[in-house]
């Protein structure tokens, strides 16, 4: 196996996945930083909106591994890891090369810029994947370059779009993502999934705006859609259906501090920023063309139940990323 | 993320499983070699009997690294490889670190003893995922320790188990594994594989001994089952039927030097070594007891057709790995 840029960039980009989707509004970005050429200090991710960059986190790692600092390895805080680093490097960095799924913001937001205390503490090369979409945070680059750092970009550049994908959609428009959950053989009777999978379904609903369900799905299963597991923030509810009558008593009517929409224009779908689907293939193909990725749920048994075999169903897909959650499979597929 | 022995055990085991069951009659073994700790010089894997195993083709590249050597380059038979590492390695293995999934061989077979060399050239460490389960290879700990060579066992000895569990079933038993095409819901119908799907596939048919089949399936798709995309051996067949009139017609019954059994036992399956079935779920049920593997061969569509999520079927797996073909999906899966 070549052990090379692409290498060390899938290793970023695998590493960001992890989180994607949870670091709602910001990117999913991964870094992985090296001591020399193929020496590997650091592999880390952004894991939440709030906490720190995927460079910081990276960078505080590989400084531990140089030197066990029991001050450092306390500090959870971005602007902390920021001043002990700039205060404590001391050259540590200079032989290093860093690989940043995403352009290293030159924005101070909640957390300070990452291109300026990388430019202060000067690795040899920057390799990045793909420059920054948001012209807020842009101009990271140029403060690297201008510190007289390589930079190198377009490193696995398709897979570094796929995974800023969500956050361009955040940005200009809603970022629309189907969930699924099915065995095998496709079946999606019954209780499908185990509880680890169920508790990332909850971590996601406390991140999107709005969950979108079919009418009959509300009324054969009852749901609640919450995120009781996590303990979050419930979304925002849009029954999709032309028949506007549904029994109050069904949980969803019942949590608080939500809206409930029963409509039938997907129009209404843009109002919000992050939306959520649950259903069927049949759904799935009706929306085609509004969705942005799918994720699907896949439980490794065989089942007897429905699927959606029997009808006329023609759909393409590409896998984006793949991942598990326990024994069962997150599949991230995008329509070709 | 931890950058620890299982880290790389886990380089090593991925780059195995690349060519699971290609090696056959050798087990799937990968190999990882670092200067110091982390630096990673090289990831390599056994690839096929007769060819170098996983430790001479790692040790190869990471010399390479070192040094460029012309004549090195070209090599590609063990034992001339062998002799250029021990005569030119000059101490330097002596401050890296090996990962092996599987102990190396002490015995000397086709190829020289891996064992041997590594004792010769000194690293500083050897982690191995499991010990040789074949008598005759085994030994190559000793070796290693007898030269002073810190070893490190069972690091994702799950994992290693997994790996040469269709070795162990050479050695013992018959290797038995389900193959199955499929879309992501579950539909069979109809041609589902892409051109290099089919191409691993015709590799897989180059290699076993004997390919069983169901009688209704030969008599409706009227296959050649053949490996004539890789020019291959073609295996014996066995057609899994009770009514034992067949159409000498079909293509299957023209490949020369082949044969083929019409048989209801199952019994028959224990005359070779390494058997592939093809079929649906249906018969996977009725073999469960069976089948060592199952490989899935996922096509990322949705299409209507025949599956048989309306039969009674209660199947759970464990995913033992997943792979890419171009852009499909192939899973291992063993029963749980």
């Amino acid at each position: 196996m070549k052990i090379d840029d692409n290498f060390f960039m899938k290793l970023a980009i695998d590493e960001a996945w992890k989180y994607q989707l949870l670091t709602y509004p910001n990117p999913a970005v991964g870094c992985v930083i090296l001591k020399g050429n193929s020496e590997i200090l650091s592999i880390e991710a952004h894991k939440e909106a709030g906490m720190p960059h995927a460079e910081i986190n990276a960078i505080k790692e590989a400084y531990l591994k140089h030197e066990n600092n029991s001050l450092l390895k306390t500090m959870k805080e971005s602007h902390k890891i920021h001043k002990f680093i700039e205060k404590n490097h001391n050259g540590f960095f200079n032989d290093c090369t860093f690989y940043v799924t995403l352009e290293p913001c030159n924005h101070e937001g909640k957390t300070p810029s990452c291109a300026k205390l990388i430019a202060k503490i000067k690795p040899n090369k920057v390799v990045i994947s793909i420059k920054d979409p948001n012209d807020l945070a842009s101009g990271g680059i140029k403060t690297l370059e201008d510190a007289g750092i390589e930079v190198v970009t377009n490193v696995l550049k398709k897979e570094g779009l796929y995974l800023i994908e969500p956050f361009k959609q955040w940005n200009s428009n809603t970022f629309i993502f189907f969930k699924m959950a099915q065995t095998l053989n496709g079946s999606i009777d019954g209780k499908i999934s185990n509880m680890m999978s169920q508790l990332y379904i909850h971590s996601l609903r406390d991140k999107i705006d709005l969950l979108m369900i079919g009418g009959n799905t509300v009324r054969t299963d009852k749901p609640k859609l919450d995120s009781r597991y996590v303990k979050g923030n419930n979304p925002d509810v849009l029954i999709y259906s032309k028949k506007k009558i549904f029994d109050q008593n069904i949980p969803l009517f019942k949590i608080p501090d939500r809206k409930v929409l029963i409509s039938d224009d997907l129009f209404k779908l843009l109002d919000y920023k992050f939306v959520m689907v649950e259903g069927t293939y049949t759904l799935l193909n009706e929306l085609r063309n509004k969705i942005n990725y799918v994720l699907l749920v896949i439980s490794p048994k065989v089942r007897k139940g429905l699927n959606s075999s029997l009808e006329e169903l023609d759909l393409d897909f590409e896998i984006v990323h793949e991942n598990y959650i326990g024994e069962e499979k997150i599949v991230f597929l995008k329509f070709k």
